[in-house]
């Protein structure tokens, strides 16, 4: 196939646990574009040599090799128009669910499961992860998230914009989903392939939301296993 | 003229304070539409009676009433289509900057500055204010914002998701503004009429951009006075 996706994944191939593609992955769903899975793991550098880039996602579609994922949504919007929208809009009137997205859900999703990660890495993953992730956070993994079940309340309390949204409508993009679905829907697709914690209450309209999103295209995310049991 | 809009104001008409308010006379002036400000205060219920609403903004366009800033978008929106869109989408698909602001703003600024309303409303307002306001806090309203200068760093924090769009595009709506634009701004008018705090410090992308909102539709907002010295 013409059309690669390099996805972040542990040692598990199966396992792909990065937010950011997993917005491209839904997206190029959106579209109606198949594209084949390349696993890629956080210490194959060279691997990606070719894009420029040293991190995923990298989209290759024939000769176009585009890195980062909101490039990747605005190059499939324009490159193929006839498909169903990603962006009902310009993309830029629509980017503030992402800029929330990665500012305000990203970070505090962070403390509460970075720890879960390095198990399911091999060992030169694991080793670049755990040194590089304790630098940025200034101590050990396992203090960054200790006590988390406490802190889950106030990660869901971040939720409010959504939930109160969701009063209105079914999706982001209103009766039906786009890339503002996708980018928040991805980003909540990192705790549930890697930690066993059980970020959102049943009750919680997020939740019904996450099940909806889980159901489209297939049901192409509900594929790759959750860690909760 | 034939068209008014109902806006919250203090004992000083001039004063208008409402961020709700704000995004309607924005949104009217957006798509080039006038309407005499009526200037409206808490107390004043019977004066809203023929609106079925208890509050406002409420917008009379001929013989058309219509009540909720939102509805009031919607409504421009659908009957001047020929005028500068203030959506560029579904509003649908942009309304979780409303949201956002309703949710995450709205109550830390009220936390913020909602001891510095009573003293611009008349004697009957101020009653109704400080006591249904106290009842929601459940204290005296100077024990709300108590300490308030110290949680200004905490606020300002909450702006990132907008400072960080910023760094991509001048406006929430791209390159020039749209609803969402007005949604966060009309939210700033609050504590910047009613506030002596100084709640964006200049050096702020988000000042940057309240800025250049002021200076809008011939500086309409700026015309109101800042609480601010």
């Amino acid at each position: 196939m013409a059309r690669k996706l390099f996805e972040l994944c542990g040692t598990d191939p199966v396992r792909r646990f990065s937010p950011y593609c997993w917005r491209s992955r839904m997206a190029l769903a959106h579209k109606g574009l198949e594209a084949e899975v390349v696993p890629w793991r956080f210490t194959e550098t060279e691997a990606l040599a070719f894009t420029g880039s040293d991190k995923v996602p990298v989209l290759v579609d024939g000769a176009k090799t585009i890195a980062d994922s909101w490039s990747i949504a605005e190059y499939l919007e324009e490159c193929y128009p006839e498909a169903p929208n990603l962006f009902q809009a310009s993309p830029a009137a629509q980017r503030f669910v992402a800029t929330w997205s990665d500012t305000v859900l990203m970070p505090a999703l962070a403390r509460l499961i970075v720890s879960d990660i390095p198990p399911l890495l091999d060992a030169k993953d694991r080793a670049y992860f755990v040194e590089s992730r304790e630098r940025r956070f200034g101590m050990k993994l396992a203090q960054v998230t200790a006590g988390r079940e406490a802190r889950l309340p106030e990660f869901r309390a971040l939720l409010l914009p959504l939930r109160h949204l969701l009063r209105y409508q079914p999706f982001l993009g209103g009766a039906a989903p786009d890339y503002g679905d996708y980018c928040v829907f991805g980003t909540l697709m990192w705790p549930r392939v890697v930690s066993p914690l059980r970020l959102l209450e049943p009750d919680d309209a997020v939740h019904d939301w996450q099940e909806r999103m889980l159901d489209l295209h297939g049901g192409l995310a509900r594929e790759v296993p959750a860690a909760a049991p």
